[in-house]
């Protein structure tokens, strides 16, 4: 089996609307079953703010709480967090994702020029992940208070704790519908069992965590690029044994996220090419943006707009109506 | 009485950044105290759609409950919500305001082009107005489920039942307060006192109306435009014998208004030239916009159209940085 | 004005799909914006039972409550509710109206036969009307409990009591969005100030009713046909002067009800001829429908049986797709 | 119109079960489609204490309350709550049926003796009755606590406030639908506009009441019989030309109340001969048994006991299996 | 033992009444104490929908969540759940059974088409099952907002965490009891004590499951058709030594479910004889229906087609009136 897709993703260039020739497109917001405040809200991320056309660029920073300060030495001014809301706003991002903490002492200043992602859980990195479980911070009524158009909950998909987990985004998902609000789910594969079956970053791991998302309510997934490695020969079968490419390993994922969107996540920083080129396999696979932070906020500010320059030029490659 | 302004008003014409001679400053949205929701919503509505600048251009459809569809008959294709919709998206109005069912039955498909402001209250015309009060129809939590970007409410000063309206109106206030919603006071003096005080479109009657809302909390004021009459003479004292000229009565008004932003409101369908002069006056004296209805949907749509072009043109006048 | 409507009304037949020719179309339920349950219940009342095609056929026994048992003096077995639930059944119709109690007692015995309305507010006709006021006897959450596929409410638009029945209805409406339940109201003019403004009959009360539940949030709407008549001369501008035809009036309180589907009330029994007539123009001018109680269980069965025949013929030549 | 019935009511005695000839039968407990709690309450009340047999033989004692105790002088002994209470023991009533604070005082020392029927609403008779309406004095959940097997509560059907006594109606109806309690209501015409259409003991009133107790959800309802007199002129049409002998009259009023099954009320003091007539004519016309108060207690108790031994000796002619 | 069954299961053919010779009868409807709300619900998935005559084709799309994607391979078209829903409509299931994201995502297309059983629970596959425990991941609440007309629920019977199991269902049983909504339990054998004991595939687990589910609440129960094998012997006596056939067996499961209905588990895919053969055993051992997910739609769609029609003409054989 090479490839589950019913889709073109192959071949000579098709032209398929406003996509790049073979591109998945991604699914029209209309189809969702959206309530209107869901609409609106998410009308506001993909067509009203950042590169548009259905497109999302995210800059997070709850780093500081999932890793500590220690994501800030490489870029100092990065530490505080006006410069992550100004680069949010200067690089006309779709949003910034961050904690209850920051949106009450910072957002206040930024409230217009960017949309806010309040993150509702989170957790240090201090003990032990083999019980991974990612407790609130704040609610969607707080996202409601403060303005936010989206929030963002991290499933620890695999872990032990999962049924903690799902009992809490069940109620978050519940006061989402009630108030019309986005949900963006970031799936992490993660505890012991998911080492012994391909790893987290392994095609297994993640297309389940995507699937996991839509099958819980997600609005729009956050996932990680898989890596494929030695340790995939883990993975249950046929994963052990389906040696995809990258972008064909990624469209897998997107097709197991279904009607959920999909982003995807920067991860540790990488140079330029590579994640160019990352950005340009995943919206060819049926991306609907990414969630970068690291990638952006620990380079030089010009450098990190310069980059976002590029981002919005290919995401506009890829506009699709509502 | 010559000025009831603490601000320059008259003689040479200073410049106050890009406001027109001699006009009044609206109050900078930084000043207003409001939470971070409030004032990601209100930026929606002065800076990020219509005319922007800090200027509100509002499509009130909410006459088929106030006066019933006697209203449409001057433009048949106004009867269909559609209309109003369409008009308010492609006049790139500020917001259009309407009463729970329209915003459910037809929201849908305009969300993301026009924001949303949910009027929760209203009655219809046909039982006496001795008593006037207005009752909910919706909740500020339907505004948030449905992605409005302010919720309206009618305080009928000097109504007997003003007990009762207060009482709602507190409620409302509280829960746009913990929601961070902005509310739009429609002040309209009523109820049989007025009537020997002046009248209900008398300076005494509105100038008191703008001064409620503010201390009943509105983060915005609709209010009429006063109009001069042989009725003044029954008003109290010294309004009785101020015979102001039609813009320094209003300049009165917005005054009173505090830092509750004016609406002025459009009322009956009256002449271009009256029209555009009346906005102009408005805004000059510190208006911060207007909602005009019946002047918008009951002219034809090009004539209408070519109307808000207009509008946009003397609010750009008038722009100020938040 | 002879023609409120943009459809076309006259003329020679056109064909429109399945419809007759010049017949307004009913609006599409895609369009209405309902979410999953409305849709699947509504789904349930206009294509899964009764005559289909989305046409509705409704069967109310309130009368007991609202008039007394006078009204079953003409036909004496009606008095036992399982006559109506029975002719329902057996005339196959799309739902039975009803109170708490004749449902709580009887449709455990119907159920999955006809689908259940249940009317959640009721008076008896023995007080005097002006104040007009129909409290509840029943829940939304009734109605879910009870497996109705719908729930009725009456409004009596123009009652000097119309807060307390705004306010009432808005917590019946807020129920019905959170539970998915679709929501009909019987929009009712009545009261003193409607006698003086050509009565509760004309075309000026029931098109303002019509369009006073599609603000407050119907989802179908339940109005009398218009009758002309004398008093027309006492309505406001423009009605005293419309003279109108019964479709043309007819149609245009289909249009005043936007997005709600609108059902003709049968009133007091009248002949075959009459009533065939009456629903065929209703029918034409864009009803989705016909609630006759009277006119149904005041005849001998069979004859009710024979004539909900011809009513069905008459639904599938209007006949529409979802 | 002789006769609304479908039931055979008059020609030669029919053996019909266990019941006397021409009898109508009353609705069997197994096709009211209650819930197991009021299945096994109302079956303590009908079968397992009492008369048995699907009889109920109640004894009210909220005349105290109702009337004040003028009431009791007839024979002093009844003014101590326990008279009642041991009459009602050792007469083998069905139950008791008071307010809560002679449950509160009395109850624990008879609580297994005889059943408790709390009665839920009440008033004084000292003020005007034209806005009739009686206030709760308890809950359904009291009467849970207190171990009732039923509660009790008054309808005042005409009353102007009758849209207040729906509203409080049917949050008892909820609660004993929730906790498995049968409703038993006191079903009274009242009100001035009834008094102009035939008066409170016509039959127009009382056939009006029992159905409107049936719509609202009783599981039981008491009536007065009604009693023929020159006031039946007044009567709206039919009623006022029906002139029923009294059974069939009842019989009407038992129809009317469909699966409610139905009580007949005492009133004041009357001859034995009398009394007995009337309740062998309500059993007959398929009355489920009789709640008389001042019949019983105003009598001396040996004449009570025996009184009520001759109630037995009907009731078992008219015993009905479940 | 030969036969645990009090009804004929043996002997020459008996004709009792449209289902085959020697077939057990189901439990009827109206014996199930069922409020009408569960009522009209049950017949709707029973007789409104799919085969008919009391009988159950439910078609399972949960996998995703319980075994992640892996489950798609088979059938790459099955991975877009839209190809589950077509296939339950088309195939005419008498419902669909999946968890709150792929309602809320894909049901508004199909409403009215194919009846919705909302899971309610679900966990991952990837940590062990020792202590298994399955989450909330939607509620009674929701299910009756997206108009569904059951809840699924799966009880690991035997688990160590079966405490927190009973307190998370008892709360999803009391709001199914209160809103109408029939409960559907997967019981399914889990835990560490089970393995000891004949394995969860073994009749001593499976008939305690079913056991267990009837003494909790459940209105359906879904069962494995167990399995004997050599672990049997392992079980506790008397069913160490029982070797029933496999019928017989499932017999025993039926009635150990008492008044709860039976839906057997399909499991993983089997060979078309197999799978027809377990079909017509089960429902000749009184099951009243089947719930086949993966030995569905991993087949090619016309061959799923081909074989739901097979099992639509067995379920006649076993058609039963209400």
């Amino acid at each position: 089996m090479t490839d589950t897709s019913a889709r073109p993703a192959g071949g000579p260039p098709v032209a398929t609307g406003r996509t790049p020739g073979g591109a998945s497109r991604r699914p029209a917001l209309r189809s969702l079953g959206l309530g209107p405040g869901k609409m609106a809200r998410l009308k506001r991320l993909l067509y009203g703010h950042g590169p548009g056309g259905g497109t999302m660029l995210v800059l997070p920073i709850d780093q500081g709480l999932e890793h500590g300060p220690v994501d800030f030495f490489a870029n100092p001014d990065s530490l505080d967090p006006r410069y992550q809301y100004e680069l949010a706003r200067d690089g006309q991002f779709s949003a910034i994702a961050l904690h209850i903490g920051l949106a009450e002492k910072y957002f206040h200043e930024y409230a217009g020029d960017v949309p806010l992602i309040l993150k509702l859980n989170g957790k240090t990195g201090i003990p032990s992940d083999a019980q991974a479980f990612s407790a609130l911070t704040g609610t969607v009524e707080d996202a409601v208070r403060l303005g936010a158009d989206a929030v963002g909950y991290t499933v620890y998909v695999g872990s032990p704790a999962q049924d903690r987990d799902f009992e809490q985004f069940r109620q978050v998902r519940r006061d989402a519908d009630r108030l019309g609000m986005p949900v963006i789910v970031w799936a992490y594969p993660r505890g012991e069992a998911d080492s012994k079956k391909g790893g987290r970053e392994g095609l297994y791991a993640i297309d389940y965590a995507a699937r996991v998302a839509l099958e819980l309510g997600a609005d729009v997934v956050k996932v990680n690029y898989p890596v494929a490695s030695e340790k995939d020969a883990e993975s249950p079968a046929p994963y052990n044994s389906l040696h995809l490419d990258a972008e064909a390993a990624f469209r897998k994922v997107v097709e197991s996220a279904g009607r959920a969107l999909v982003l995807v996540s920067g991860g540790e920083k990488v140079s330029d090419a590579e994640l160019l080129a990352k950005v340009r396999a995943s919206m060819h696979a049926g991306a609907t943006g990414i969630i970068f932070g690291r990638n952006m906020w620990q380079r030089p500010r010009e450098e990190a707009l310069r980059l976002t320059r590029e981002l919005h030029a290919i995401f506009r490659e890829y506009a699709q109506p509502p």
